[in-house]
């Protein structure tokens, strides 16, 4: 390791790993929050989708590719020419465009899944390589399953893509099966036999399956790898990616170990992990590493009189170093238009007038109801709205009969494309009455795999938010719904899923049809 | 590191640093459930708890040591005469038993929380583990904050440990500080330097601060370390210790590459998963290494095609062999006591004659109202059970009005020690009324931290099982209910939650004693 200092490219997939994996999907819009964020926080690359998959996949990448201002945005593409030709189109509105194409290179992968021998893969590599550097200049090219590839097989093929003009190698860790040493080892072997090694940059792809993907991440970096891609709360996946805020907090805590540094500003890392976790509804668990709730508390007497004496007996980073802050009491029933968009502004969002019109009408309904309004309430509050814009069900009115007595029953009135429809259901408790109520008026074979309610701030008459999983077959999605009323919100993320659930059909079908 | 095979012990902290993390208090009897599991397991030393620390905590490690029927119970005490005396006496009942004494050894520890001089401190460890050695033949000492001390104090320190007589010496990672090169270099420097460092048995303890918890302690392992201390999902202080599973698993795995071994059954590292996540309501992430749902979820279309054609194209490992298997229907309505006594016995449960008749009447009504029971509809009725058995507050009955409309209205019956009071709340949104009216009967000045709701199973009638977490002043613990009826629920997991912080009380009454 040389003590000089040097630059880790932090590349971003949470919208293609992260999403990819089950019950992840984001809408349009929440793709889009997602990559405004990451682009303002100093991500230096933003992987945006996977434009061949679906309608939907490319057009989320172009309009990406589109807003980013200082990220170079990259698109995904099998080693196949007309994937990379569509990624092509996705990425092209970028100010800095990336391809990044793969390819399987290990035995197991090679003989079930592609069927092709060694020869042919370098083959397949130097087309396609060479394809996607006629579109854009930055190129990265991936071996699927390198840490199961044979060395000297691995560097025909790293060889090869350098050859074709690729300038990123990424060496991914697919299944999650090496540990630090190992990929360290790969990394120095593979630079130090391949002509043309120290022109291109080494890039880490770890998946957390035995709960390695930081380590070996930073042992790729030792071993001279200087791109980590990594995604927010570790999504992705199975077990998950590497977790860029592990990663960017673990080279910034230890540079004096690690001499690298990262351009991502980490007070917006808490932030970061909340938006994903709206946004996919996936829980970040308390004890996770930076983001997690309980990741700077203390609750030990030991250890609470330690802090008390001297916080660094306890504590290697500071809660305002990654944006974690207490929650903080913002606005009444009494504030003004001007001070909410303020709010928002300070918050993140920049909504249109429109937009903010009908935000402002929500807040002012909610501070009627609730007697504080903190950042999260209207978080919670916008991110509901931009999720719900282009819906065609929506909830209009709901009243619940419920309590121990039983059957509960809920009556609920619908917005079908414009059409009111009213129905009475009853139930196994109040929230199953209201799930009958919404299957009544839209029949469908999608089944509950999960329901969910956050209390969105503390105390009692916090805004509840609800998230619903819906399964139909192999597709699944995620609504969510907030609401004081735990009721009201959960049959809004109900109706929520169902209207994701209507849109990845269209999706599937599009995916369907290429693969056809 | 050598080809040769070495068994690694496994000491798992879930009751003691697990259990110490801000609400993930247990009950006595969910401490005891969790013991079993990891004694049957074949965990090999288990730290029930600190025994000074309350007589809730001692009854809680003398209860687990006269249970435990393998395993070694370990009971930890701070360098303190009263201590050590305290913890020999809860843990003198166990067939195999372990005290583990620990004091600060980093300059930044000694200078701002002991007040201590390097000299004073070896005097303490030398009359500290000899004190403890006359009490036990087993005895481990650990080095607090071993990471951030100089490798010459540390090896002077740990000299004295072995002098005194310490069998085990454990060097942690307190802060979660260190990387997997510095941490595997400490071991081999302490090793080669201190006299009798061949005779004992070092140990690992890491936290997850920086995501490096697990590869730390392999690396310790790769260092001569022959333990590692750990917890079931990684629960404990901030960002948690390393996980149990995921420490097994990498074991078993990549045997090849780290040729170790340990006593653990696989197959129940999803049965502990699920019982330590219920006993403290921390929610698991669902890419969550090993235990997670979708640890061994596919979802791109990419990765279905190449385990359709070979499963080992993507799977490391199977999820039977972690004992993650599809959700198993089990029994209806039509269901006799003798199947019910069975299928408790296959999931693990042995109860009283009582319990078991209190147990199969609940399981009669659940099926009365839920089409399907299964394996974890059966758990979380058990579970509930247990949790509430000794509980001096408890929901009679429970009527609701609710709806867009508002307020909302709630009608409870309370029984209080035999007393029975029925009063009327309204509120903001159901739950808000509920929480209201229990407020009313049983006045607390306890916030509200935390609501949340899980569908035990899946399917639209499914259980709801509800964590409602409370805090007051430096307390915070954690209630939980079970019903088909959401509300009903919440209603039990708040007064389950007033349950508990009752008993905290007491318990840091306690505390404040000792340390005054």
């Amino acid at each position: 390791m040389t003590a000089s200092t040097d630059r880790i490219v932090i590349f971003d997939t949470t919208l293609r790993d992260g999403e990819q994996c089950p019950g992840a999907t984001m809408t349009f819009e929440e793709k889009l929050d997602v990559a405004h964020l990451l682009d303002r926080m100093g991500v230096d690359v933003i992987e945006a989708g996977f434009p061949i998959a679906s309608n939907g996949d490319f057009e989320a990448v172009a309009e990406i590719a589109r807003r980013t201002e200082t990220a170079i945005v990259a698109g995904l593409a099998r080693a196949i020419p007309a994937d990379i030709a569509r990624c092509g189109e996705a990425v092209r509105f970028a100010r800095r465009p990336r391809i990044h194409t793969f390819v399987s290179t290990s035995p197991i992968h090679l003989a079930h899944q592609m069927r092709k021998t060694e020869e042919q893969v370098l083959e397949i590599i130097s087309g396609t390589v060479a394809q996607a550097r006629n579109l854009v200049d930055d190129v990265e090219w991936s071996g699927m399953d390198a840490t199961r590839t044979p060395i000297d097989y691995l560097c025909r093929a790293v060889e090869a893509a350098i050859r074709a003009g690729a300038t990123t190698i990424n060496l991914p860790d697919t299944v999650g099966y090496a540990t630090p040493d190992e990929y360290r080892n790969m990394f120095v072997q593979v630079r130090e036999r391949v002509p043309g090694a120290d022109k291109v940059i080494f890039s880490t792809h770890c998946h957390d399956d035995l709960g390695l993907a930081a380590a070996n991440s930073l042992a790729g970096v030792a071993g001279g790898a200087r791109q980590i891609e990594c995604t927010i709360n570790g999504i992705g996946e199975r077990a998950g990616n590497a977790a860029l805020e592990e990663i960017v907090m673990a080279l910034k805590v230890r540079r004096d170990a690690m001499p690298y540094e990262t351009g991502v500003d980490s007070t917006l890392l808490t932030r970061a992990s909340r938006l994903v976790s709206a946004a996919t509804s996936f829980p970040v668990q308390y004890n996770k590493a930076i983001v997690g709730k309980n990741a700077f508390a203390h609750e030990s007497g030991i250890h609470q009189d330690g802090m008390l004496k001297h916080s660094e007996t306890y504590e290697i980073m500071t809660p305002a170093s990654v944006g974690m802050s207490k929650t903080s009491l913002v606005m009444g029933k009494h504030s003004g238009r001007a001070a909410f968009k303020d709010k928002l502004k300070a918050l993140g969002y920049e909504l249109g007038e429109n937009a903010l019109q009908d935000a402002f009408a929500r807040f002012k309904d909610l501070a009627d109801r609730k007697k504080h309004v903190y950042d999260e309430d209207i978080e919670a509050l916008v991110d509901n709205q931009i999720a719900s814009g282009n819906d065609r069900i929506k909830v209009l009115s709901l009243t619940v009969i419920a309590g121990t007595m039983g059957p509960q029953s809920a009556t609920l009135t619908l917005d079908i494309d414009g059409v009111h429809t009213t129905v009475q259901a009853v139930g196994n408790g109040p929230v199953d009455a209201i799930f009958n109520a919404i299957q009544r008026v839209v029949p469908h074979e999608a089944q509950l795999a999960l329901y969910q309610v956050h209390a969105v701030t503390e105390g009692t008459d916090a805004q509840a938010e609800v998230s619903v999983r819906l399964e139909e077959g192999d597709k699944m999605v995620t609504g969510r719904g907030a609401d004081p009323d735990t009721l009201v919100a959960s049959a809004r993320a109900y109706v929520a899923a169902l209207n994701k659930l209507a849109t990845k059909r269209v999706s599937l079908n599009a995916q369907a049809a290429i693969r056809a």
